[in-house]
């Protein structure tokens, strides 16, 4: 079902030194799949994140918070990560937040460290209490297959309505130092920024301090996930970590140079390509749409106008019709909030395609030529405000009967 | 499909003395069916209006709305009112403004008046040039058949993805006068508050003064079209019209007393019963929903959280499917932008049906109470935000296949 995305390999998934994955079948919502994950960090390693927005934020979002902070408060370092599906222990309360701490408690006891160094995760059914006990009875499993290689398994393993596992893997040289970075994603439904319904986790072998770590995990967010969207829909649970293990010989003390430069440049590749992919996964895509808007004032005035494409109901049906009816867009363009926009600058492109012409429909225009674009699985839309020079890109998915179906069906 | 919205009756909708309505078949999109409305005022008449404040406004909004402006000015009365569907003569540039103003100068001609005493509306495809010949060429039998009983035929004739046509009638006595008010309206798919995708019309028999009337048609759609969504999308050519003959023996020229708040209400009445059958005959929708929050700060917040819950396509989904998947309305609720929003002071209720408590789950609160309200056509979502004493309501439905198959076959 995914659109131009194949199948990760698990060999192309390389193992990065300083953090061991381990999972198990815990039965959490349904029976003989992976859903609880253990990730294992080396001593050493500094972790960053960056959360939802939704003032209803998960229980796990909260504890994995207050983590965070205390170690930049000065507390012991993050040394793992507990992730389970089939429950999103959100809008859970009081209990959820003792089931998130009972969670890290657990899994600290098992790994010899303390309960805050744990950092837990929770992506599924929101509004239904965890079911805590299964969760610490599935632990001592994950524990005891903690190793390198089980990437492809972490991918499988935080899938919800994911068709498939999602994951990407690169290894560098910066400054002379060999770099490792791999990462897995998982999200299909409740996308949008701040953030995706998704959880993302990338994880390399350099070793960087923790407010250095903080800056890119929040510019590789602003340039990947964040930049995504499905039916915009912003989850209780998104948390995009960005975990750098020590283990290797790449040193980065500061937000500055080249070598971190080229970290940053290739943490952003793969978050985007991460980011991309869940995308490409989206409920019932058939298509994958890149909007682009260019020639505005501001960068906040192109993102408001490419969501409001993005988002717009007949703009994705269209594009799962393959039908160019593209006066939708330039609805969605004129709604979205700019209020002083002066339609009459304004062009539109289907690809190579120029659509509208000043605000009107360029007369040169074909509807076999809309036609033919409209009938890709990637379409590129570019809007030029004809105003300024900021930017911003957004990629989306169609809107087909399959997302109704999913979203119908998704608890029954 | 349409839920619990049953047929207009024609012999229900009375004439209101002042206003004659003609229309014809002119082939706009379609052969054989109405897509020219003619509606012809009496002398003595007022018109007042709120239109789309989408970027994109059509070519017809943005000359009705300068004819409207001549009026106050001290210009001629607005003496007609010409519709057309198969075509919303938008994002059609200088082009389609003129093709505005001929439909104006043609109407104007067949009716002896002046061409800015007509109003032009439009509705349909965007972005394609307006066939301004077939307009013309069916306006002098719109004209011909002009008579005061053909409002069921007048809310035929401005159809586009509707399953039936829309209609109100009243009759009430203020201040020992004898009113009659008619109404009709249409819109399925692209409905958004400011406007609604819709065109409403109302007449009544009383004289208004032109200022009384401009507050009265604020005051009426903010109660009624303004609440309402089905998909978000805010279309360029929304407008509603309200129209005092000044035929009846009810004379209101200023906006207070008992007469003025009687009239007042009952335009408002008529204008959210127009408003919510476009809801109930929503593109696909088989749920009719009403949102109200209460306890906000002000209106904005209580809209921005209901429209968030309205606009949510995995809320809807779960509505279509009567799947009680609650905590999507407490997701919806956290991202709708109240920044400052205290959840764990936040009830929610499925009509009487107590969900949440204090921002988690009700502890009594029982899955088949959930799925009981759930199955129902027509459901109540309350949200009690526990910080202040202003509320807003919202109309919406439900999203299902329907909806995509309308919206994706609608050109074709």
């Amino acid at each position: 079902m995914a659109v131009n995305s194949p199948l990760p390999v698990a060999a192309d998934l390389k193992p990065v030194a300083g953090i061991d994955i381990g999972y198990a079948e815990a039965g959490i919502k349904k029976p003989n799949r992976k859903d609880v994950l253990v990730m294992k960090l080396a001593e050493g390693a500094t972790v960053a994140g960056v959360f939802t927005k939704n003032r209803f934020c998960a229980a796990p979002v909260q504890v994995s918070k207050a983590n965070l902070e205390a170690v930049r408060a000065g507390g012991k370092p993050i040394r793992a990560l507990v992730v389970n599906t089939g429950n999103a222990n959100a809008g859970t309360g009081e209990p959820g937040l003792q089931n998130a701490r009972a969670t890290c408690a657990e899994a600290a006891r098992l790994l010899g460290i303390d309960a805050q160094q744990v950092l837990p995760f929770s992506t599924g059914v929101i509004l239904e209490p965890l079911p805590l006990q299964k969760i610490v009875a599935g632990l001592p499993a994950a524990v005891q297959n903690l190793k390198a290689d089980n990437w492809f398994n972490a991918a499988e393993a935080i899938m919800t309505t994911d068709t498939q596992p999602k994951a990407a893997s690169l290894t560098t040289t910066i400054g002379g130092h060999a770099v490792t970075l791999t990462g897995i994603s998982k999200g299909a439904g409740m996308i949008k920024p701040n953030m995706a319904t998704m959880l993302g986790y990338v994880a390399f072998d350099a070793r960087v301090a923790q407010p250095v770590l903080d800056d890119l995990v929040k510019y590789a967010a602003d340039r990947s996930f964040n930049c995504i969207t499905i039916d915009g829909d912003t989850s209780t649970n998104d948390s995009f970590m960005l975990m750098a293990t020590g283990a290797g010989t790449l040193v980065i003390d500061k937000a500055e140079g080249a070598d971190y430069e080229a970290l940053r440049d290739a943490v952003t590749g793969i978050s985007t390509h991460l980011a991309q992919q869940i995308i490409r996964d989206g409920e019932g895509a058939t298509k994958f749409i890149t909007i682009a808007v260019e020639q505005g004032r501001d960068v906040e005035e192109c993102r408001k106008i490419a969501y409001a494409i993005a988002h717009s109901p007949l703009v994705k049906t269209a594009f799962f019709a393959s039908d160019p009816n593209l006066g939708r867009i330039l609805a969605a363009i004129g709604y979205a909030g700019v209020d002083d926009l002066d339609t009459t600058k304004l062009d539109l492109y289907l690809d190579d395609v120029w659509v509208a012409r000043a605000g009107g429909r360029n007369p040169d225009y074909k509807e076999e030529d809309g036609q033919r674009v409209m009938k890709q699985a990637e379409i590129v839309v570019r809007v030029l405000l004809g105003r300024g020079d900021a930017d911003a890109t957004v990629w989306t998915c169609d809107l087909s009967h399959d997302y109704v179906s999913i979203n119908a069906d998704y608890r029954s």
